[in-house]
This record gives structure tokens, C-alpha cells and sequence, in this order.
């Protein structure tokens, strides 16, 4: 397609979400939650066509030679369908955010404000290939009354199109506002610089995927961008610790599941504490196949284990999403906590002390969108935290910080109600 | 200054700030108090050094010829340095919005989660004329704990400087971190394009001026900006209204104070009541010197009026700041909504009805940051709403929206605080 029709489709797309955006704010709770369980009915009954529509795309990965990791995320399986459903079921169990009150207050005037939820307007998703992304994106901006444009990876696109038809059939049948639900092609390669042009019309843009594409995005963009980049994840082995906890949530930390951004990358061990709890803590490590590159101190702590690397100045700034692990022995407390603040990506990081003055200076100083006491950094997650389901986890700091869920999904307003007052 | 080295240089300040914001964040709120307090009395002591500065930016503005509003703006009086100083007292006596905890919950598994109010960090303010910018901006920062790099404009330079100079004083004799805050001299005209890359160092920027500014700030920003665009304030005569109130009020939001972002520009009318309602008013606003534009059935009702000029489309979309006024005669409470949903800039607008449900709606489907039933839009500020300060009137969704006050300026952080636990 040209670029002048592109830009024309594109702008057309976003001006109905626009449109749509103030309907969708009309639809009661009781209607989306219905729409959300003959969504996920939806999905399982149709899931012959997903399935027919993912080998598509599954047979273009291998003919392009895309590495295993990727085809295994590409992959929809009976069990991986279900999983979608019953998220949607999930989130239609819910609170729903929109309208709620947040705080409410009355001024000397007889002026009474309240400051309410709302939703957002409309969100631009770009994403990589895992499906289930369209399913989760789609259930979560329909229950904070969010219109979505979708822009999924051109390898999961014939998965991601069969997934978005399925719901939006559902979603128009049960009278949600047409161009609530939107769905770019991705095999129009140029989309994305002209959507992220379009900030009269999209209220915000949240990519998903690796760090090269939040940045793409970021830079691209004239709409603000809610970013969700590396983990470097740290855990702190605090001199006053309980070594067996420690161990504990270090391994947990690093081997539960060492590709997802809530793992551990790097282990800091306060000076006095080291020579006790390393060597173990290494050993155990390494058995369980974890690739170990020490500081000086670790590596001469460790020096009768084999395959010590040495860390680099480049390690401690590098989210491994693997089984590697660097390890670094510091002197004091300031020092892990200045560490972490300069090495780190302001995602999760745990302190490990039996010291409550510690822990306090710990959780006040490392400046993380989530700070632990004696717990492994893999809690971090919207379903572990309580909040039902997850958009993400932002790392920037405006708007929204940490697990995203509904309720990041919102802004608000304030509702002011008087008797005639004006002002003097 | 070469480009070279003036990139060098900001960045330099910008390191500092950064560092600074760690340490900023520890200092608590008795010591904040003292020295806003202590900055309060320094502004009365030192009053000379600010009025011979400021006169200096005067005799410059005369003699670049500058308009008399500009430099009424610009002007420090005896009187204006006590506003100011009474407002960083008045800062001294707001809660700290630091620390304070937004939520916390136990999950079944024993960690305990709470959502913590912290400083943002790094806030980079870009402002013109008026000299009192930079006190407020100072005394707000300092409370919420974040560190600030000012950038005023040229014209108020040597104003500016006095002010910051002798409040910077106050705050590093008593111990607030060297590099919390920070001016930078606006004779270096590049110094604005080489802040706004710099996103790794400072968190937002907040520019606070006219239309013009703020967009080119946010065209060229790599940093998030929080937006203060213009205020295009709508005041809806429903067909149930107590057309005595809804004179009163539309006239306050029109006439007493026209140059603000909160005063009406638009009237609409819904047509059941407009030969009743609108001869009397427009006679009103115009003994108190308002133009009117009106559209085609505001025309005929008040053809017996002298120069009530035809409203063109763009009149509908225009931020007069003046004593002009727009009208239109609209169909129903759906056409007013449209209306304001489409011309309007989101920022404050009122409906005038004794119908209850006419206000529901008007509430609910009224996009805008501040709606209103019953009273005039000039009640849109952060003293008005009892935040006690202000910081601007955020015209954005996201972070922050409508008054801006000390909570605006912070963010959160979870702390999550367990007895071992690992995920499973």
C-alpha cells in the first residue's frame, strides 16, 4: 500500500477508536463481564481455527529457520488455548475500575469534589510473537473500558488475526461499540511509524517484547509510551542474613525460571558473610547447571571451584535471561544499595537481613519499582501481587510503576459539584 | 560555549541532580519545613538584591520594546516577594506526600505488600516570564523531595537568578544536598535541546507557559512531559436550568479573570431556554466590555443587539484569554457533549441543570480533567480544591491530571516485605 492510503486506513482506524472510546465508557460492568465469558467460550470452541491458523504460522517460522525458543513461544497448543480462556474468565471476575472513587471531599464553598476512575481512552499494543498476548490485551482493555489497536509480530500474525476475529465477533454480537477492538495487519511494514504519529488520537502506547523494541518505540513516538524494559534483578545477602534463607531465595531467585525479567542476575554478598555462605551457595548453583562469573573476592573465595569466570564491567549491566549469574562481594550495605542504584534496571531487588534497621534503609535507598525483605524478586507479578492479572511490568516511573493491571489501565477525573457557587 | 562543551557541562549538573535525588530523598520532613521556612524570611531580608535585579530585566524588556502585559508580568514588587515568600511558608505547613503508604494488603502467603509514595527524582522545569516560577517551583520540589534544574526565560534572567541564589543559600547551609537545586543560565540558548535528551538523567519535564512553549518542548523531549495546554472552558445552559444561576456563573467564568486557562470561552445554550436566557445575558457581558461571536440562532435571537459578530469554525477551538466570548445554541444535552468532546481541550467545563440525570450524563460523558454541575470553571486550581499549592493545571492523561500539587510530583514504589518466601 502507498504511504498516503496507509496513513488515510490508519488515521481512519484510530479516528473511530477515538469514536468508540466515548460509547465504551458507557457500557455497564454486568454487560463487559458477559462479554468477557462468551469470549473465552468463544475461544475454545473455535479453537480448530486458531490451531489451523497458528500452523501457518508455525510452517513460515521453521521455512525461515527462526530458533526453537521462539517457535516453542510461537506455538498454540489445546492447553495453551484454554489458558487463554480462562484468563478471560478471570478477568471478568474482576473489580471493575472504572468509576470508582478514589477520594472524595467536601470545600468550605459546600463545593464537593471527587477525583474518579476512567478509562484511559485508546491503547496502542505492539508486541512480539507469543499469541496469547491479542487474548490477554483484548480482556483487559474491554474490562477498563479501553478501545485497543493491536499490532502484533508479522511471525504470529495468521495466530494473532484467527484470535482477534474469534473475540470481536463475540464483542460486536453482544453490542460493544464498533472499533472498540482493532487489529493492524503487520504485514504493513511501515504501520507502526504512522500509528505512533497519531497522538490527537491514541492516549498511550504500551510495548511488549524485547528491549530493542521498547526503545524502537520510544523513540519513535510522539505518543507518551508506557515502557516495560530489562530486569536486572539483584539479591542482597545482607552480613546479619539468615545463610539458609538466603540460599533459599538466591536459588529460587535465579533457577525457578531464568528467563522471565523478575530473575535474579546479580548476587551481591556483604564482606563478612561470604566466606560462609558463597561456596555453598556456588556449588549448589552450579549443579543445578548456572554459569558462575565472580568479582576477585568471590573468584578467590571460590578458587577450588572450576569454571569461576571473571565478571566483567559489562556483566553487571547485563540482563543474562539465563542460567548465569553474577556474583559480587561487597563491603557494606551502602555499597550493595549503590550498586544496585547505579547497575541496575529499577525493576525488583531483595535484601536478605534479620537487621530491621537494615531492611528499612534498604527499602527506602533502592530506587525499584519493587524493593523485598527476605523474599525472592520473583513475586514480582501482577497475578502474585494480588492484582488478578497483568498487563506488564513498567519500569518507568510516571503513571504507572511495577505490575500493571486494570487499574493502571485507568486515569482520572475530577467531578465537582456545587449550588450556584462562583468564585470572588 | 561550544556545543561540545556545553553538553558536557548540563550533563555534568544533570549527574549531580541525579546523585543529589538519593540523597535528597532521606532528609525528613522537620528539616523540608525549617529551611522553606528559613527560604520564606531570606526573601523579605534580601528583597533589595531582587528588586535591583529585576530591574535590570526591565530596562532590558524597554528597551527590546516588549508589551506592557509582558512586562507587568515580569515585574517584582514589595508585594509580589511577600506572595511569594508566604507561599513557601504555606508549602511548609502541607502534608509531605513522601513516604506515605497509598495501600497495603497480605497475600495468602504471608508477604506483607504496601504501595509507597516516593519522590519522582529528577524534575526539569522550563518556564517563562514570571520571576515567582522560580520560588514555587523551588519550595514545591524541595518538599516532595525531588531535585530541580530551572530554566527561565531570558527576559526575567537576572530575576530569576537573585531568587534561586538566595534560596539555593538557605538550603545548602542547612544541609540539603549540594545539586538538589539547580538553575541553568538562559543566556546559553541551546542549553533546552541539550537537557531534553537527556533521559537517563532526569525523570520529567514540567513546562509552564504559553501554548507555543509547551509543544516545541514536546517535540523535541526524549524525556516524558507533563503538559499544561491551553484551557478552551465550556459552561452548558441545560433546558432544566435555573437560568438566575446560570447567568451568575457563566458571567463569573467569563469576566473575572478572562486571561486564565480556567475562564469559559464558549457558551452553549440548549434551545428550549435560549430566547429567555441569552438577551439577557449577552446585555450583561457586554455592559462588562465582552465581545460576543455567536453562531446562527444566537444571531437571530439577539438581532436587536449591536455587534454581536459571527462565530466562525475556528472560534469554536480558540483559547481567547480575553473578554470574547463564543456562543452556540445547541439542539440537546447530546449536542453540547459533542460539542465540548470535540472543540474543547479537556480541561474544565460545567453543566447548569436542576435535572438530575442531565448531569449524570453531563458528568460522565464529558471528557475533560475538572467537569462541573452548578458552579463556575474558575474553581479549576490546586488553592480552590484545597491542595494548598500548584504546580500548573495538567491538561494530560497520564500521571497527573487537572491541578497539580505536591502528590502530582511524586510516584511509588512496592515494598514487599516476607519470612522466606520463594515462589513455587
Amino acid at each position: 500500500m502507498e504511504e498516503k492510503q496507509l496513513k488515510l486506513k490508519l488515521k481512519k482506524i484510530a479516528n473511530l477508536a477515538k469514536d468508540a472510546s466515548f460509547k465504551l465508557n458507557l457500557v455497564d460492568t454486568a454487560t463487559k463481564n458477559t462479554v468477557l465469558k462468551e469470549m473465552a467460550e468463544a475461544l475454545i470452541r473455535e479453537k480448530e481455527k486458531i490451531i489451523s491458523a497458528n500452523k501457518k504460522d508455525l510452517q513460515a517460522a521453521r521455512k525461515n529457520k527462526i530458533s526453537e525458543a521462539f517457535i516453542e513461544r510461537l506455538t498454540l497448543s489445546d492447553e495453551r488455548i484454554q489458558e487463554m480462556s480462562d484468563s478471560l474468565v478471570e478477568v471478568s471476575k474482576l473489580d471493575d475500575p472504572v468509576a470508582s472513587i478514589i477520594k472524595s471531599w467536601q470545600r468550605p464553598n459546600g463545593l464537593k469534589i471527587s477525583k474518579v476512575r476512567v478509562p484511559i481512552g485508546v491503547i496502542l499494543i505492539i508486541y512480539e510473537s507469543r499469541p496469547n498476548v491479542t487474548a490477554d490485551c483484548i480482556g483487559l482493555c474491554l474490562k477498563s473500558s479501553n478501545c485497543v489497536i493491536l499490532r502484533g509480530g508479522s511471525d504470529a500474525l495468521n495466530s494473532n488475526k484467527a484470535i482477534f476475529s474469534i473475540l470481536n465477533s463475540v464483542a460486536l454480537k453482544n453490542g460493544i461499540p464498533q472499533g472498540s477492538i482493532n487489529f493492524i495487519d503487520s504485514s504493513e511494514r511501515k504501520a507502526v511509524d504512522v500509528l505512533l504519529q497519531l497522538d490527537d488520537l491514541i492516549d498511550v502506547v504500551i510495548p511488549r517484547g524485547g528491549e530493542g523494541l521498547i526503545r524502537e518505540v520510544k523513540n519513535k513516538s510522539r505518543i507518551p509510551v508506557i515502557k516495560h524494559y530489562k530486569g536486572i534483578c539483584h539479591v542482597y545477602v545482607d552480613s546479619e542474613a539468615d545463610l539458609n534463607m538466603a540460599g533459599k531465595i538466591a536459588f529460587n531467585a535465579k533457577v525457578e525460571r531464568p528467563g522471565v525479567c523478575n530473575a535474579m542476575e546479580t548476587l551481591l554478598v556483604h564482606k563478612d558473610v561470604a566466606i560462609r555462605f558463597l561456596p555453598g551457595m556456588i556449588k549448589e548453583l552450579q549443579n543445578a547447571g548456572c554459569e558462575i562469573r565472580g568479582c576477585a573476592v568471590t573468584r578467590k573465595i571460590a578458587r577450588n571451584f572450576k569454571n569461576i569466570k571473571s565478571a566483567t564491567e559489562k556483566d553487571w549491566s547485563t540482563e543474562y535471561l539465563d542460567l548465569i549469574l553474577s556474583v559480587k562481594v561487597v563491603d557494606s550495605l551502602s555499597d550493595a544499595i549503590k550498586h544496585i542504584n547505579y547497575y541496575g534496571s529499577h525493576h525488583s531487588d531483595s535484601i536478605i537481613t534479620d537487621n530491621r534497621e537494615n531492611a528499612e534503609r534498604f527499602l527506602k535507598e533502592v530506587d525499584s519499582a519493587c524493593v523485598f525483605v527476605n523474599a525472592s524478586t520473583r513475586f514480582t507479578d501482577g497475578y502474585q501481587f494480588g492484582m488478578g492479572a497483568e498487563m506488564g511490568i513498567s519500569t518507568d516511573k510516571l503513571h504507572a510503576r511495577g505490575p500493571m493491571a486494570l487499574e493502571e489501565l485507568t486515569t482520572y477525573k475530577y467531578i465537582i459539584e456545587g449550588n450556584g457557587q462562583i468564585r470572588e
